[in-house]
């Protein structure tokens, strides 16, 4: 079991700076998305970050940067040796991939008929993804696995709808009819 | 239920040309393939066959083309109003889709850790899918669900080497196995 850190959900997101040790220690998840500036120029440190961090959340083209790796799977596995305990690649409409050392997940966007503006679909991603865990007992795969499902729909409603005019007229209600929708589009 | 053909898989895929009327009726079940070229070379034929078609196969790029629409869910529903009872549409290392004018399908690629060439991958994925409802006595939605798995595990082996050395090598068993990982892989 990868994942060591469970009970009430107290986890935090971070960027690459300003992360100290006892942050670190008082958490018990801590949830990283970097991007392609600190890949290129504060590489080293990052790689100290990864080693601290139990999850991290990127973009294909960043896990590409991150790893010289073309392909995604293999990257997620490369990212794995790095130090977190799993990985998120973000693939935009492509949807998105989770990795642990032992586990592999693979997710389609949410079928969205009208895009107005894709802008912060990724981020509503890993919003919606942190905003479920925190609500759960658990960060085991099953639940990160779940927990990227819900952000897959938290973006599908990001990007209905300029600024955040869609997710504000979301509802619980509205999220989940859409997550059995998508549980239903890929069932076969 | 818009796929009204039933029975012994009797099927067909045809290209565009060399179709007639007789052979469209003596079959149970006919798709076609299309490519880029006879849509922009005999687009006002092609139109004339999708009205005769059960099903069509082809990728985002030629669904793009056929149908003047970014979204390849609404291509797809484009397609639908153009005549075929279900259109599938394939995204290569992005998985596939499938539209009837009441379902809707999306199925990500087999998490391939090892591309050793994608030429072949698209028809490989049309010929398992044909195989596989070849060998079965339904032409319902779910069905074509299945066969749509089926035609990624297959495709999943001929990028696995070059030519058909990684088909050849695939038993009936490695298929199986592989349409397991595949659902274990998407399950949440």
């Amino acid at each position: 079991m990868p994942l060591a850190f469970r009970g009430r959900g107290n986890l935090r997101g971070c960027g690459i700076t300003g992360l100290t040790a006892p942050l670190l220690a008082a958490s018990q998840l801590v949830v990283a998305d970097t991007m392609n500036l600190w890949i290129q120029t504060e590489r080293q440190e990052l790689c100290k970050l990864l080693k601290m961090i139990d999850g991290l959340v990127l973009n294909d083209g960043e896990a590409r940067l991150l790893t010289e790796r073309e392909n995604l799977i293999v990257a997620a596995r490369e990212i794995i040796k790095m130090g977190p305990k799993f990985v998120a690649i973000k693939k935009g409409e492509h949807g998105s991939l989770m990795c642990t050392e032992d586990e592999l997940f693979v997710l389609p966007a949410y079928p969205a008929e009208q895009v107005i503006d894709p802008t912060g679909a990724g981020d509503s991603f890993a919003g919606g993804m942190m905003g479920y865990l925190a609500t759960h007992h658990s960060f085991s795969p099953a639940t990160i696995k779940k927990a990227m499902a819900f952000g897959t729909v938290v973006a599908s409603f990001t990007i209905s709808d300029f600024s955040l005019a869609g997710l504000q007229k979301a509802t619980r209600a509205d999220i989940d009819a859409r997550i059995a929708k998508l549980r239903e589009a890929m069932n076969f």
